[in-house]
């Protein structure tokens, strides 16, 4: 691992950690996050050793607790920093003394509320120690894999007289998310958590003092958790940098941008929230197309796309079918892939040909219409399903396959999923799901296609813009290696 | 009530019931349906008679049953038709023997297979007699409010060895919905029992013979439990009957039309679906503008769009407000506001230095934002909201507030929706929220918002979409009436 890697990978597979500014006190950040690392030692996760940092304890939920860093006699690679803002520079310059690497700097009130000359005092200290910054004024990083959690929102809060769990930490996965806004970071972990979409590493960087987005996605090239970034930003400043490290890492592993705004309104709106200027969108625009990233427009873009990602190899080109057991859904899904640019293609002569012989055969009903979309009608059953995705899968015309499976007709059976997974093994061509509902059976069957890797969306749309990231994804990937 | 309303009006509220095909094996659709409506008989729900029909059973789930409707003692006002098709004529020619002037055809094998002359037949017998049909092949309707429920899907379906819900009727609420696809139909009802969303009626006409979209929506104009109408077709046969209806119901209340085929491959794809011509999309949408129908592009939308309609006051005007606690998804809201043509305007002096004054008594922290995004940052608590809400609403030049209420920071309180319920209820202005996530607290939330009728949303760019609804709502209803 090249110098630079081998610092950042302190941040998520540190040995000794240092909570300096630890706190005795329920709720304050510094005991939640002493807390995190403490429970996730317990539950094996975290192989670290801990240091509490706080003079003014000797002890703090069992530990021993130092005065300063310097105190610490065993090695420590990573200090997590949470004392007030005014105390930063002091607590850099013994961490400096350490020999300390790497920093997650929790504190605020340094450049967001125009304390500017205290922030870049601490840049100049970290950088004449070569001390690498997370933060300042972020959550830090959570690691779903090696129990690094600076995070120090508690995960429950009461709510008519019981404990609710209202800031949760997603489960393992594949997905590494990093977000410039804190609030946005917490809310995107929720929403994660909830959807079930598994997390490898969140990284919140606040106001980005040194470690930014291109350190990041250069590190997470070669990360082998992490099968897709998603970025959001409110501005890019060093876009040159941005975008040499992007071109590098999509030829590896996908990047979805979420990059707020766009609009006039929008990025009034962000200037005031980050004190950047956020810049013309279109050049924005111009610069992701070019690098290769995959941008979002939306929220429900934004994690949709990043799960399309992670789960499925991206298309060789836009020809698309449908496949379906609900004849208003697939329509649905035609429409949205058109509008997307995608093409519902006629299918050849050859294909049409198989799909006749299963209807000769007794396979399909004779009033299933294998037109795209292919629409199975309510009497579909699995194998008609396995049956017909065999032939979309050997058609070397077809790049990728809308599969729209409502869980309502008598004959659909729960093991649906896992069936159409063995038959699209063996393809290098990305499939999507769809069922629509939210009550139990329709929750439980959309989990189930993701268990098995094949993304499954709430709607025909979704699941239509989902095929068309990884359309995207495809030919970006295939332009970027062509200019090599 | 006008006679042909007075007939409509048994769909819904019949005195007695005559299942024709009733059932007695386990899972037929002729067993299903009776089964449901002597529930909801015995839940006190359904006030009419049921009589089973079948000329092969004497007695069915502990009811006489009956050789034909002409041998039932008592008065039938309504017929729900499950026979073979073959079948249908002669059970109409006795349904018109008998006087009975309603009837639900569920039966399929009509034209929907080419069988044209069948459905003719049937069609020439009840007009002959007088009857008005819903149907054939379809799901027929769902009454939350009198318990009809001609649905013959099972409402559990056996996955991994244990019963799972799978097609769910939702609860009692305000929007009615009617399906030209019941495999979208049942969906829909999935998707709005699991979202909490209640609904009025469900009507799933098949092949629409007779009563269509026209029919309902004057019927619905009068109904007090339906405050919004949502429309699915694929196809609308006589356009100008439907503009007409259209124009003179949505004086009274909103309608939402989700017309799928609008690209070339999405008509393509509904015309083999319904066999019906799809007709030019840009056609449709004039139409609809016209007749002040709010149409909605995605399954999606549909859905947002009815909830935000049945639960709140069309807007006056373009200029929307955003109140947040988070910057990064007042941003979103702003790009998507802006996005769509409304405004997120500067407030004026007024209207600031009430905000301002906030600031002086300590209300606000001194760093909230309260340009247009008001952000009331990590920090806000429950009165900020509410304080700021009441500023937002005397501002008669704010026509609409968009309410983002991140529910993670430590002083938002779960008494928030009923607080700011509160505000809002003197003000004919409307309102939406938002609040992003998808793990206990967050669903928690936004479920108590939508019970004090603010309908929410879990994303910024949703909420938007749901204010302009409410827009163009606004917009067409005061065009409508102008030209009266």
């Amino acid at each position: 691992m090249p110098k630079n890697m081998e610092i950042l990978d302190k941040f998520f597979n540190p040995k000794g950690v240092a909570i300096i500014g630890a706190s005795a006190t329920e709720g304050k950040p510094g005991n939640v996050t002493l807390k995190n690392f403490i429970e996730n030692k317990e539950k094996g996760i975290l192989k670290a050793e801990i240091y509490p940092v706080n003079p003014k304890h000797k002890e703090i939920l069992g530990l021993k607790c130092y005065k300063s860093v310097t105190d610490i006699p065993g090695s420590v690679d990573l200090a997590v920093v949470i004392v007030p803002a005014p105390f930063v520079p002091q607590v850099m310059e013994d961490c400096g003394k350490k020999g300390i690497k790497a920093a997650i700097i929790i504190s605020a009130g340094f450049s967001e509320i125009g304390n500017v000359e205290l922030e870049n005092k601490v840049k100049e200290i970290c950088e004449r120690h070569g001390i690498r910054v997370i933060g300042p004024n972020g959550l830090g990083v959570f690691d779903a894999y090696t129990g690094v959690d600076t995070m120090f929102v508690p995960q429950y809060k009461e709510a008519e007289g019981k404990l609710m769990l209202a800031t949760p930490r997603p489960d393992k996965g594949y997905i590494t998310l990093i977000s410039q806004s804190g609030a946005f970071g917490v809310a995107a972990l929720d929403y994660m958590k909830g959807e079930g979409i598994g997390v490898s590493k969140f990284i919140s960087y606040g106001n980005k003092m040194d470690v930014d987005e291109a350190d990041l996605m250069e590190y997470l090239a070669k990360d082998p958790t992490t099968k897709a970034i998603l970025i959001y930003v409110e501005s890019i400043e060093n876009g040159r940098r941005f975008m040499k490290a992007a071109k590098k890492v999509v030829k590896e592993k996908p990047i979805v941008v979420f990059k707020a705004g766009r609009t006039e309104a929008g990025s009034r709106a962000a200037a005031s929230h980050t004190a950047a200027l956020a810049g013309s969108d279109r050049v924005y625009d111009a610069a992701f197309k070019q690098c290769g990233v995959v941008r979002a427009e939306t929220m429900e873009d934004f994690f949709d796309f990043g799960k399309a990602l992670a789960m499925q190899p991206p298309a060789k080109g836009r020809n698309i079918a449908i496949l379906t057991d609900g004849g208003g859904a697939g329509v649905m899904a035609a429409d949205a892939l058109e509008f997307l640019g995608l093409n519902v293609i006629q299918l050849s002569e050859e294909t049409l040909e198989k799909f006749e012989q299963l209807k000769k055969n007794k396979i399909l009903p004779p009033f299933a219409v294998y037109k795209n979309p292919i629409d199975l009608t309510g009497s579909a059953d699995t194998r008609m399903y396995v049956e017909s995705m065999k032939i979309l899968m050997e058609d070397e015309n077809v790049h990728g396959v809308v599969l729209i499976a409502l869980h309502h007709p008598p004959l659909i059976s729960f093991d649906l999923p896992e069936k159409i997974a063995e038959v699209i093994r063996n393809y290098d061509k990305p499939v999507v799901a769809c069922d629509v509902g939210e009550a139990e059976m329709s929750k439980a069957f959309r989990k189930k296609f993701d268990s098995h890797d094949i993304p499954a969306y709430p709607s025909p749309e979704r699941a239509s813009r989902a095929m068309y990231a990884l359309v995207k994804y495809g030919e970006y990937r295939r332009k970027v290696l062509e200019y090599e």
